[in-house]
C-alpha cells in the first residue's frame, strides 16, 4: 500500500500542479508543427529509434535540430529523449555535419547533398543501431531533422531509412508586404509580426516559432518589408532592429532581405539624383551596403521594385532595368548578396495590352543582368489572378536567372476566408510546359535549371503572415504557406502530396483524406464563382473584396475590369490572338497554335485569349452564355459540398478550429453566391439572353450589386 | 501488483494523452484569471465549501456565473466540482437570484443590492454548509461568483463570509477608440478586437474571453468605436456585426454601445443639414434608434464627440451642446439608453487658454441637459496628461450628470512598454476636493452622486486592449484595465489595494509585494521623467512619442509644447493665476488660494499654474532650474531602481512573462534617459544655467534630439 499511496501522491501533485491551469484548446498557432501524441501501436515502432539525440553542440543549426527533435520528441513519444554530444546507445538519432567523428566508418552521399541537402539513414555504428540525420552543413542537419519528425507526424515506418533529399533551388524566400507602421498590403492575418517600435531590446517569442516553421519546410530566406518600400527601413535605426530579427532567424538557416527604395539615395543620402549610371549614387549604394553587412554579416541582400505602379526606378532616368539591378548588384557581390529585380511592371502611358508590357521590357535584356540578379517573375502576366497562363517570360529568357513568384496572401481568392488551396494552381503553373527551346522544358525546369555555373535560383512567395494567433489568418491559409516551402524546395513536388502531409500533420492522419478532397478541389471552386472559363480581374476597386465587373471609370484603362473581360451584345472575353492585341503570340508556337485556337484552347483560358460570341458551342454543348453561368452554380455549389464534407468531421477535429472553419466556409458560400449573382446580373444586362433553366435569377437588381461598398475591407495599401 | 499495473497505465495514458503536447508558456492571454493551482495548505481549507455548484439554469448570467466558477475551480482545486440545479449537498454554492427557491428560510438584504449588487454569505440550509452568491440580478450573481473567485485567488479564508457590495456607478464603459479598418487611435496593443470584415458569421472566441474580463471587474459598458467617429458604423451592415457582439457579450452583463457621428444624418442619411432642432434631422434620429433597438434590444445608447478636433457638431449650426446632445438623448429615451456627450472641446479659433475652454462652453449648460445625458468629463482640463489637476468642471454643474473619463491607454505615459500604473493618478484625482459645495466634496462624491433621482451616473475608460496576445500590449498594462474596473466600480477605491488583488492574482501571492512596490511608484517616476514639476503636453508631435518640448511651429498655438511650458530667459511654467490667464479662477475659492500662492502649491502643481524664475528657491533648499534637473533625474533613476526590482523576481515568476518585462523596462530606461536627456538639452539652451553638481550633460546636443523623428510609431490617427 505504501506504493499505492506514493504513486497515488504523484498523480495526484500531477493533476495538481503538472497539468496546465486551463483547458488550453487548439487555436492553430502550433501550424504544423503540432507534435500530437502518437497512438500506441505506432508509437511502439517508433520509441526504440528516438531514445536519444546525440549531436555536437557549438553549430547554431545543429543545436536547433537537436531542440526542435526533442520537442517534437517529447510530443509525439511522450517522453524527453536522453541528450548527448558522444557515446550513441541503441537507438539513437544522430546530428552531425560531414567529417564529424559521429560518423566515422560511414559512407554517406555528401557529394550529393550540396550545402542544404541531408541524408537520413538507418545504420549500426559500433554495434548499436542509429539513425543519422547529416549534411554537409548544419542547415543541411537541421532539413533533416524536420525530416525525420515530418516522417513520425505523417506515421511512416522509421525503422529501415535511406533518404536523400536537396533543394532544387537556391534562394526560397518569403516576400512580406510589410509596412513600418506594421500594416500589411494584401495581408489578411493581422499586423506585421515585426514590431519594430520594441525591436532591437524586445524579441518576441514568436519570431523564434516563425523562424521554425519556416526552417520546417526549407524557406531559407525573409524579405522583411514592402516592395513598396519605405527607404527609412535603410537607415541604422532601423538596421539595428533587422539585425535583432537576423540573430534570431540565424540559428533555424532563414537570412534576413529587405526591400530598397530605387530613391533611396535622394530620401535617406541626400543625393539629387538616384540615376543608376550617376557615380555617386553607385558610391551611395556600395556604402550603404558595406554599412549593411558591417550590422548584418549574413544580409541576404534587396529586392526591388522599379517603374512600377508609382515606385521610383531607373526608367527615371531613361535607364535600363538591367543598369538599375547591376549597379545595386555590383553593390551586394563583394559580400554574396542577391538582388532580386521584379519584372511586375506596367507603364502608366502605355496603350499595349497590359498582358504584353513585361515581355516587351524585359525580353530585350536577356543576357544582361549580372549572376546575381535574380528577376522576379510573377507566374501568370496580370497578376496573380485566380487562373492565369503561365507568364510568357519563362523560358523565354534563356541568359537571365529568373525566379518564381507565387502569391500565398489570396489577394484575389477571397481573402483569409475562403477555402482555396493553392498547391493545385503552382502545380498548373510549374508543370506548364513553355516549349521553349523545345517540348518538355516545363516552367519548373525553367527555374531550377541556373543559366549558367554561378546564377542564382530561387523562387518567392508573397507572405500570408500577420500576428493573428493562427498565423495567416485562417487555419487552411496555413497549408498555402506549407506548400509554398514545399514547391520551392522542390518545384516538381504535386500538390496532392503536399496536402496529404499537410492536412495528416495539422489535423492529424485520421482526418486528412477528406480534407485533402476539398482542398484538392477548392480553388477551382474559387476560379468557376468568380472568374470562369478564363475570365481575370473582376474585382472590385482598390480592395479587391468582391465582384466588381462593371467597373470602367477608373484613371486607368487596364485598372478596370471591363478591360479585362470586354463583354459587349456581340460575346465575352479579350482577344488577346493575331486578331486583337497578340499578347498570345509572346508564346511558343506550339501554344500560339494550341491556344490560339477556338478548337483547341481549354476552356479554362478560353475568355483569356479570345473573344467569343455569347452562342458560341462549347464541348459541353452549351451555348457560352449558358456554360458561363452553369460555372458560377458549380463554384457555389462545389462551396456547399466542402461545407458538407466539413460538417461530417465535426468531432473528428478539435472544436475550436472545427468551428472556425465551419463559420469561414458560411462566409466562403455567402460570398460566392455574391460572386456568381452578381456577375450573373451584370453580364446578362450586356448579353440579354435567358439564364438556363434551373439556374435561379440573381434575388437582386443589378443596381443593388452596384451599390455594395466596402470601404473598410482589410488589407488595402497604406 | 494488478491494481498497479491499472494506475501505471492511467498514468502513463494521462501523461502521454490528457497532457499538452507542448509546454504552453504563460504569455499574459490569462490576464488575471489565471486561476493557477493553490498550494496544498491553503486548497485543503478551500475544498470543503466548493463540492458543488448548484443554480437554476436559464438565466444566462446565471449560467455564465456557474461555468466560470466551474472553471476557476477546477484550476485553482484541481477537479471540477459537481454541478445541479437543485439539492444542494454539504459544501455547495448556491448561484441564485431573488426569489429563488433554493433560498427558501434565508433573509438577504436583497434592498441593500440594487440592481446589480451581490450577497456573498455562508449559511446553514436544510442542514447542510453552503455559500450563497445572491443578487437580484444574475449580473449580480455574476459579479458576487467573481467575488468569490478573488477570494479564493488571493488566499482569503472562505468559511465564514457575509460580503455585500454593490457598485456606486451605473454605467462603467470602456471607451475603444477603435476604428472599422480595425487601427486603433492611441493603441498600442495591436489591432482592434473587432473583426468587423469576418462579423457577423464568425464570433473569435476571444469576444467571449474579453467579456468574462470585464464582467469579472464589473464593467459592464462598451463602446465599440472611435469617438472620431465614422457614420458607417450606423448602416444596417454593420448593426448586424455589432448585435452579433451584443450576443456574445450578454451572458456576461455588457451592453454594446457606438459612437455616433454628429453628421451621420447627412452622410448616411441623405439629408442636408445635421442641425439638431431640424425636425427631419430629430426623426432621422428617432427612427436610427428604433432600428437599432430593433436589431440590438438591449443597445446602450451613444457617445459623441462634438464640435472637438474637427469632428461636427451643434455649434456648425449655432447650437449648443445641450441642444445636440438632448436631441438625440430624446431618441434614446423611450429605450431606455444613454447618451454620453464628450466635454472635451477646444475652439479652432479661441486665444482663450484652452485649460479654461471647456468650462466656458458647459458651465453655462449647467441643467440644460437630459436626466439620460451623461456629460463625460476628461479626469484633467488638457488632455490624460502624467498629471493634471482635476477637471474644473467636477463640482462646477451640480444640476448635470457628470461622468469621469480616465484614458487607460497610455497615449501620454510611454506607449505599452514603459511601466506605469495608473491607479495612483485615477486615486489621486478621485479623492481631490473641489470644495464645491464645500469642503468634502471630492471628485469621486461628486460623480458617484446622482443629481437626481432619475439621473445617470458613471465612468468611461479609454481602452488599452487590442488583438496583441497580452490583450493590453504588455503585462503590466493590464493592471490598468484591471484598475479602471474596479475604480469605475468603487470610485473610493485604493490604488495600492487594487495593485495588491492584481498582482496576487497575476502573478502569484509569493511575488505580489515587490510587484506592488514598483507599481505604486511607477507613475510619478513617469511624471519625474517627462514632465516634472507640473510641466505638461511636451510630448512629440502627432503620434506623442518622445519628447518635443521645443517643438513651436503647429498651426494652432496649443498644438505646441511651447505653448504649455513657456520656458523663457526669466524661467518657466503657465501663469494661469490672475495675473495670467486665470485658469485657476475656475476652480473653489480655497483652491484659488492654495494653488495661486507660490508658498502653498504643491511642487507637483507648481509650473501648471505659475510663471517661476529659474533661481526660485524650492522647499528642497535647491532652486528651480537645479530641482527640475534633479527631478529628471530621479525619475530615470526609478526606472533603475525598478529593473533591480524585477531581477530579483527572477524565477519567481514564470519565464517568458518575465523575460518581456525585463526588456520591456529595458526600453523605459533607453527612453527615460532620453527624456531626460532632451529635455534638460533644452531648458538649458533657455535657461542657461549649469547643471547642479553630480548631474550629467546630456551625451549629445540639442540639434541631435531635434533630428530624431519617429514617422511610424504606432497609434497615430488615421
Amino acid at each position: 500500500m505504501q506504493m499505492w499511496r506514493t504513486l497515488l501522491a504523484i498523480l495526484s501533485a500531477f493533476l495538481c500542479f503538472g497539468a496546465p491551469n486551463q483547458a488550453y484548446a487548439e487555436d492553430g498557432y502550433d501550424l504544423w508543427l503540432r507534435y500530437a501524441p502518437l497512438d500506441s501501436g505506432y508509437r511502439a515502432t517508433v520509441a526504440p529509434h528516438v531514445a536519444q539525440i546525440v549531436a555536437a553542440t557549438g553549430n547554431p543549426q545543429v543545436d536547433a535540430a537537436a531542440d526542435e527533435l526533442a520537442r517534437g520528441l517529447t510530443g509525439m513519444v511522450g517522453r524527453a529523449p536522453a541528450r548527448a554530444t558522444t557515446a550513441p546507445v541503441e537507438g539513437a538519432v544522430l546530428l552531425a555535419t560531414a567529417g564529424s567523428p559521429l560518423l566515422a566508418g560511414v559512407a554517406l552521399p555528401f557529394e550529393r547533398l550540396g550545402k542544404e541537402g541531408y541524408v537520413v539513414r538507418s545504420a549500426t555504428i559500433a554495434g548499436k543501431r542509429v539513425t543519422i540525420v547529416a549534411g554537409n552543413s548544419g542547415q543541411g542537419v537541421l532539413y533533416g531533422a524536420f525530416r525525420l519528425l515530418k516522417l513520425i507526424q505523417t506515421r511512416q515506418p522509421i525503422a529501415a531509412l535511406d533518404i536523400v533529399d536537396a533543394p532544387k533551388l537556391q534562394v526560397r524566400v518569403l516576400n512580406h508586404w510589410d509596412n513600418l507602421s506594421r500594416s500589411i498590403e494584401r495581408g489578411y492575418a493581422g499586423l506585421s509580426l515585426w514590431d519594430w517600435q520594441k525591436l532591437p531590446h524586445y524579441k518576441d517569442p514568436r519570431y523564434t516559432d516563425y523562424a521554425r516553421a519556416n526552417a520546417s519546410i526549407g524557406i531559407n530566406a525573409t524579405v522583411l518589408n514592402n516592395v513598396n518600400a519605405n527607404a527609412d527601413i535603410l537607415t541604422p535605426e532601423y538596421l539595428h532592429k533587422v539585425a535583432a530579427l537576423a540573430e534570431v532567424f540565424r540559428p533555424w538557416g532563414i537570412r534576413v532581405y529587405l526591400t530598397a527604395r530605387f530613391s533611396a539615395p535622394i530620401e535617406i543620402g541626400g543625393l539629387k539624383t538616384a540615376d543608376p549610371l550617376d557615380p555617386a549614387v553607385a558610391a551611395w549604394w556600395k556604402a550603404k551596403v558595406d554599412e549593411i553587412y558591417g550590422i548584418i554579416p549574413d544580409f541576404g541582400g534587396f529586392v526591388v521594385k522599379a517603374n512600377s505602379e508609382g515606385q521610383p526606378g531607373p526608367n527615371d532616368y531613361n535607364r535600363s532595368h538591367a543598369e538599375g539591378a547591376n549597379m545595386m548588384a555590383d553593390a551586394l557581390a563583394p559580400h554574396g548578396g542577391v538582388m532580386m529585380w521584379r519584372a511586375f511592371v506596367y507603364a502608366a502611358e502605355n496603350a499595349e495590352d497590359r498582358h504584353k508590357q513585361a515581355y516587351t521590357e524585359f525580353k530585350p535584356l536577356d543576357g544582361k543582368f549580372r549572376d546575381n540578379v535574380l528577376v522576379q517573375v510573377k507566374n501568370g502576366a496580370i497578376d496573380f489572378q485566380p487562373r492565369e497562363p503561365f507568364h510568357p517570360l519563362f523560358g523565354a529568357m534563356p541568359r537571365t536567372p529568373l525566379m518564381m513568384e507565387f502569391q500565398i496572401t489570396k489577394e484575389y481568392l477571397g481573402f483569409a476566408t475562403h477555402l482555396a488551396y493553392l498547391g493545385t494552381m503552382w502545380e498548373e503553373v510549374l508543370q506548364a510546359d513553355t516549349f521553349r527551346p523545345a517540348r518538355g522544358n516545363t516552367v519548373a525546369k525553367v527555374i531550377e535549371t541556373p543559366v549558367d555555373a554561378g546564377a542564382a535560383t530561387g523562387m518567392a512567395g508573397v507572405a500570408n503572415i500577420g500576428n493573428d494567433r493562427n498565423w495567416s489568418g485562417s487555419q487552411f491559409d496555413q497549408a498555402n504557406w506549407y506548400a509554398f516551402g514545399r514547391f520551392a524546395w522542390d518545384p516538381q513536388a504535386r500538390a496532392k502530396d503536399i496536402a496529404q502531409d499537410w492536412a495528416a500533420m495539422t489535423w492529424g492522419p485520421g482526418a486528412a483524406a477528406p480534407i485533402v478532397d476539398m482542398m484538392m478541389a477548392s480553388r477551382e471552386a474559387v476560379v468557376d464563382y468568380m472568374t470562369p472559363l478564363g475570365l481575370g480581374h473582376l474585382m472590385a476597386t482598390g480592395h479587391h473584396y468582391g465582384p466588381g465587373p462593371w467597373v470602367s471609370d477608373l484613371a486607368r484603362p487596364e485598372w478596370n475590369p471591363v478591360y479585362y473581360h470586354k463583354a459587349d451584345a456581340a460575346g465575352i472575353g479579350f482577344d488577346r490572338t493575331r486578331t486583337g492585341s497578340d499578347a498570345l503570340g509572346q508564346y511558343a508556337p506550339q501554344l500560339v497554335a494550341r491556344w490560339g485556337n477556338l478548337k483547341t484552347v481549354p476552356d479554362s483560358l478560353l475568355l483569356w485569349f479570345h473573344h467569343v460570341p455569347w452562342d458560341h458551342r462549347m464541348a459541353s454543348g452549351r451555348s457560352l452564355w449558358d456554360e458561363l453561368v452553369t460555372r458560377y452554380d458549380t463554384g457555389v455549389g462545389a462551396v456547399t459540398a466542402m461545407q458538407g464534407q466539413w460538417q461530417g468531421l465535426q468531432g473528428k477535429v478539435d472544436p475550436v478550429r472545427w468551428a472556425e472553419v465551419r463559420d469561414f466556409l458560411s462566409i466562403q458560400h455567402d460570398e460566392a453566391q455574391w460572386w456568381r449573382d452578381a456577375s450573373v446580373a451584370y453580364f446578362q444586362s450586356i448579353a440579354k439572353r435567358p439564364l438556363p433553366a434551373g439556374h435561379a435569377p440573381p434575388p437582386h437588381d443589378l443596381d443593388w450589386y452596384k451599390a455594395i461598398k466596402n470601404p473598410h475591407a482589410p488589407g488595402q495599401a497604406e
